[in-house]
């Protein structure tokens, strides 16, 4: 309920906010370029729409703890609007997302994303290439908006916070792109690349939030944890998705990371047993019309369960991380609700 | 004189920057991906050393505008080493130009870059995608450093100075890029193309210099249209070495432009005239044994004194400009020769 009142308010303001951003680069000369991002962004051409945009989870990760910070946002109108001076950082943050979205379908070669074609499939890697570039660019500008808001320092640690972030994105993805080829890998080689691949950013989202709501250090360090530990179950989880969720098991069983070959927490599970998975593993690429067989083969050596518990485990500390913030107000409980509703779903 | 007396204090100053920078990356899980970096930055690996380095004029430009902006930076030893505190600075426009190289050399599938192997020739171009965005981020790490030495609304100030310079430099490859299959292209596409690709980078040196070195809105102005102008210079200059250079002509004559079919200016010119050298480039690739034939061509339509004279006009405008910022003492003399320098080169 609080959740889909604030989402109605925040996530319209969140459109435009990147929507002005983004118009930097429409000039005469650069038309063609911002048609290739408000296309990314889900704004224009084929496909555009609700799906093609994404959920932007974490511009309203942002928004709602700043909101949530404030122990006495619900009293006065003023005050309950707060989260509209986190707009530049929130969308940042989206823009990041964006550029690493960007370039990661590039070096993983996929086609299609949100439902529609990469950038790179449609113009080109270099092309791409360059775009990933121009969305981190204005991520940055849009950081530096928050000094009409914010005092000048505040400005910097924001910064300071988003940089670390990266870096450690940046590292996750260097460690995910090697994972490719080793074969020497274990459950516990998982946890520093997903830290960085995913929970880095949702860590750096909650964090900004908090910072930019006045939070003082003890609840600034919950909501750090908070955004972390729901990263990682929400990696847990896609990974479960990945090989049990329905797309992955029925129809689109192309869809299945065990045919991507992807290195997710149930395959390096199962290829640390060494029995009947990973023997076949070792064999090459597996097809369409094994994936049946080969995920029931993985959830029967226990990879199935030990996920799921992994996933319930990290959704525990997301969850402790946020009471010992103590979040207040419709923002608040529309935390618990996000937290409740990224972890638990089935597609 | 001047400049070969602070570039020996500078360049290894510089250096150590760079290098405290990068180490951020060294941690056990990240090793080979700092590796890569030290590679890339010329450190470690084969062919490393000083030609593998590159010249480092970007974060030079930085610090001699720095200290040339001071009017008293004679005086006293103390003033005399302000320039230090720009190395953050220095430093960070050094990074954003090496993660513009590492993702241009794979947009243009160049397989050497100062003598070696290119990172994504080496490493794959999903790693060296990602190489670039981490030179990028750690660019950003060293900006914030700056508030170490400096008013907090300097650092913001520097941020938009440079944000801005890499918005322009996203726009310019993009209009490079696309350039390739264009056909309608005149000189008049070319300026706004290498304003971007070469000239933004090197005017946010001198703006930032100059900022950081506390020059009034006046002086800041001159500084920047020097820094601009040189840009424009070098570019035009390089072109007319790509083409009418010696190792363009004689040797290793693979290396000319006509062979790359890079559109340059004067090869935008000869297009523009419409004769015998654009009807050759219209029947498609340049082979190496055409290239003295098809240069000599080129200079008879005009091309060549064409791109000199702009060349000169730009080079003029650069020194105009500095002039006008009146820069001080030793830093001042060593931004003339540094000038002369880039503008007069051979190769």
């Amino acid at each position: 309920m609080s959740l889909e009142y604030l989402s109605n308010r925040m996530l319209p303001a969140i459109e435009s906010e990147l929507k002005r951003i983004v118009a930097r680069l429409d000039t005469p000369r650069t038309r063609p370029f911002a048609e290739m991002l408000t296309y990314h962004m889900g704004w224009s051409g084929e496909g555009s729409g609700t799906e093609a945009t994404g959920k932007r989870i974490r511009p309203l990760l942002v928004l709602l703890t700043c909101a949530a910070s404030y122990r006495f946002s619900q009293k006065t109108e003023v005050e309950a609007e707060t989260w509209k001076r986190a707009l530049p950082a929130a969308a940042c943050i989206e823009l990041i997302h964006n550029f690493s979205l960007v370039h990661d379908d590039i070096q993983d070669g996929s086609d299609l994303r949100r439902g529609h074609l990469t950038v790179w499939k449609k113009w080109g890697m270099p092309q791409a290439v360059n775009l990933g570039d121009a969305l981190f660019i204005l991520a940055h500008m849009a950081l530096l908006e928050t000094q009409d808001t914010f005092p000048l320092e505040k400005v910097l640690q924001a910064g300071s916070i988003i940089n670390e972030a990266c870096l450690a994105l940046s590292s996750g993805q260097f460690m995910d792109i090697s994972y490719e080829k080793r074969t020497d890998l274990v459950a516990e080689d998982y946890w520093p690349m997903i830290s960085g691949k995913t929970a880095a950013l949702l860590s750096a989202c909650t964090q900004v939030g908090a910072f930019l709501g006045d939070s003082d250090e003890q609840t600034l360090a919950s909501y750090r944890c908070f955004g972390h530990y729901l990263g990682l179950a929400f990696q847990v989880q896609d990974d479960y998705l990945g090989i049990w969720g329905d797309s992955a098991l029925t129809g689109k069983s192309s869809e299945s990371d065990l045919v991507a070959g992807k290195k997710s927490l149930p395959v390096l599970y199962g290829l640390a047993k060494n029995e009947t998975f990973a023997k076949r593993w070792a064999q090459g690429p597996i097809h369409s019309d094994e994936v049946g067989q080969l995920s029931e083969q993985l959830a029967i050596e226990g990879a199935k369960l030990y996920t799921q518990e992994a996933a319930d485990q990290m959704t525990d500390l997301a969850l402790q991380s946020l009471r010992a913030a103590e979040p207040q107000g419709e923002a608040g409980e529309a935390l618990f609700e996000l937290a409740r509703m990224l972890v638990s779903r089935k597609a």
